[in-house]
């Protein structure tokens, strides 16, 4: 049994489901991101209005993550910066080509997954069509995902709901990659638009919870300026328990390190608001939370080419260290 | 001498190219593709006048031509039907977005030959960018390849001069590749605008003239409607001469096969004015002149979305046969 190669999958958005699957790709396992889909900015979201397809920016960060091949994975990130191109990222038309060209997402992710000689699987939570739908304790209701990441109240006025419209289904294949797991990680990522989403989805909280797998919460760094300004660790965990289900979680990382001070002072330029989130000593008792200083000491730079995207400035410019993050997740497979 | 592997460089635009050297890609040679660039319509055209960079489509063919990639491959053929991409083929945003990413095209080729792993070198035969002026014998001007091609009276009214504006300079990989060959072919295409304007470039004439490779000009098989009615094989010669020099080329392929009355008639659906390129059969009895039957039975279907690309309804619709060419290109860098 011990011998069988892990099976572990990962659900979240394209930067954190990146960083914990590009740690863990270096061991021999069977990784599976499962991908969240309800990006409607940029050029996913130009690329979704005009084409009548799927949002693509999340599964194209996956893609790249545990890709195994260089010249064309660089090109991945380039955005055009001028014409009717402008904004657009090539690594979405790739994708969007191959869309055209197969027909379907299913086929064109097996497609790119062969080119890009990825080790692992990327699969899309659904493959059907959603907004999501924040209903705010003042039942302010705000549609879309961009939408929501921009609103600045959020968590000041407090989320009431979040649901998706239409209700979407969940892909078969992220159901039996969850129903066949030994690890589930959530990843880090934007909690109310990125990491809840999934869990809104028809059929996949109900497969968390029946799967045999440990499943591990991996909280966030930072707090996000308008959407969780303030939470704590035990906030997050608290708003996810509301909606896959209390004592599902086996396992909550969090992170202990503290950046220095000329590093603080670097991402208070671009985020002034934003903070570490915060934990209560307490936790560091308790069994199945692990504090570790899980942050990476380099802090991410924003690509010049972003700015162009309405809402790329709202990326954290702190990371987690997927080396450290993956030896952690190792550790909890063996247990 | 005979021991060391043959240079064989060809000239032309991207189908004319592609169909010789996917032929010869077969066998142990060192190829080398130099690309017409004043392709000025469709999706090349666009991106040429919104992101300022060179026709692209020519290249995108031959490397296509030369790749041993088939994955990617595929998808180089994508065009997309809807919103502001419609039109736009995917290998040229490819090729965009490595021009964006790495600087240059030389430098943007480089990578992308090796993302496709392609035998042989495409070359650009000139860095610069430029347009075709075409000055009938009435003395009108006509300006870009787009309208070049779409003009009904070219070969009615007679070409008095064809030059290029402004006057650009040979891409010095392209003047080195001419040196260093022991084979030159110029490829079959349209005449007036991918074939004879790579000898409108400074230096490219006077490099294929002080060659001491043998020198091979492949005529094409069908006339084009509007540019080249009523030519025959030695129309053909002549006005390459014309630019190129006299007595410069040393062998001359022309075609002397049909089609079946079925395939007439499906060709003459699309181009109902189009004609087998004529010879006079005394050309049989000499040296320099190889006729035989070059054309490849296989009628090209166009493809629908080519249809949205103004003018590629003038592709034509009948290739040569790229194994039987590389048979006697074969032969004469033997003899």
């Amino acid at each position: 049994m011990s011998k069988k190669i892990k099976k572990i999958i990962c659900l979240g958005g394209g930067t954190g489901v990146s960083v914990v699957l590009s740690g863990l790709k270096k061991y021999p396992l069977d990784l599976t991101a499962i991908v969240t889909m309800f990006d409607s900015g940029g050029s996913s979201g130009k690329l979704r209005k005009e084409l009548g397809i799927l949002s693509l920016g999340d599964v194209r960060q996956c893609l790249v993550a545990l890709s195994n091949e260089n010249n064309l994975t660089d090109l991945f990130h380039y955005r055009f910066e001028k014409g009717t191109l402008k904004g657009h990222n090539f690594g979405n038309l790739l994708i969007a080509a191959a869309i055209g060209a197969t027909g379907n997402l299913n086929k064109a992710i097996e497609k790119i997954a062969k080119i890009l000689n990825i080790k692992g699987k990327v699969v899309p939570v659904t493959l059907e069509m959603a907004d999501i739908i924040a209903v705010l304790k003042n039942n302010k209701k705000i549609k879309e995902e961009e939408k929501i990441i921009n609103y600045p109240y959020l968590s000041r006025i407090g989320v009431k709901k979040l649901f998706l419209e239409p209700k979407v289904k969940a892909n078969p294949k992220a159901i039996s990659a969850i129903k066949n797991a030994n690890l589930i990680v959530i990843a880090p990522g934007k909690f109310y638009t990125s990491i809840i989403p999934i869990f809104l989805i028809k059929g996949i909280s109900e497969a968390v919870r029946k799967s045999l797998a440990k499943k591990v919460f991996v909280c966030n760094l930072m707090t996000q300026v308008g959407n969780t300004d303030g939470f704590t660790v035990i906030d997050f965990l608290t708003i996810l328990e509301k909606y896959l289900g209390k004592d599902v979680i086996d396992y909550i990382i969090f992170n202990t390190g503290k950046l220095s001070a000329k590093q603080v002072k670097e991402v208070g330029k671009v985020f002034p608001k934003a903070d570490f989130v915060k934990y209560d000593k307490s936790l560091l008792k308790m069994k199945n939370f692990i504090g570790a200083n899980v942050t990476d000491r380099q802090i991410q730079r924003l690509d010049p080419a972003d700015i162009l995207v309405k809402g790329a400035n709202k990326r954290t410019m702190i990371l987690h260290d997927s080396k450290k993050l993956a030896k952690i997740l190792l550790n909890l497979c063996r247990r």
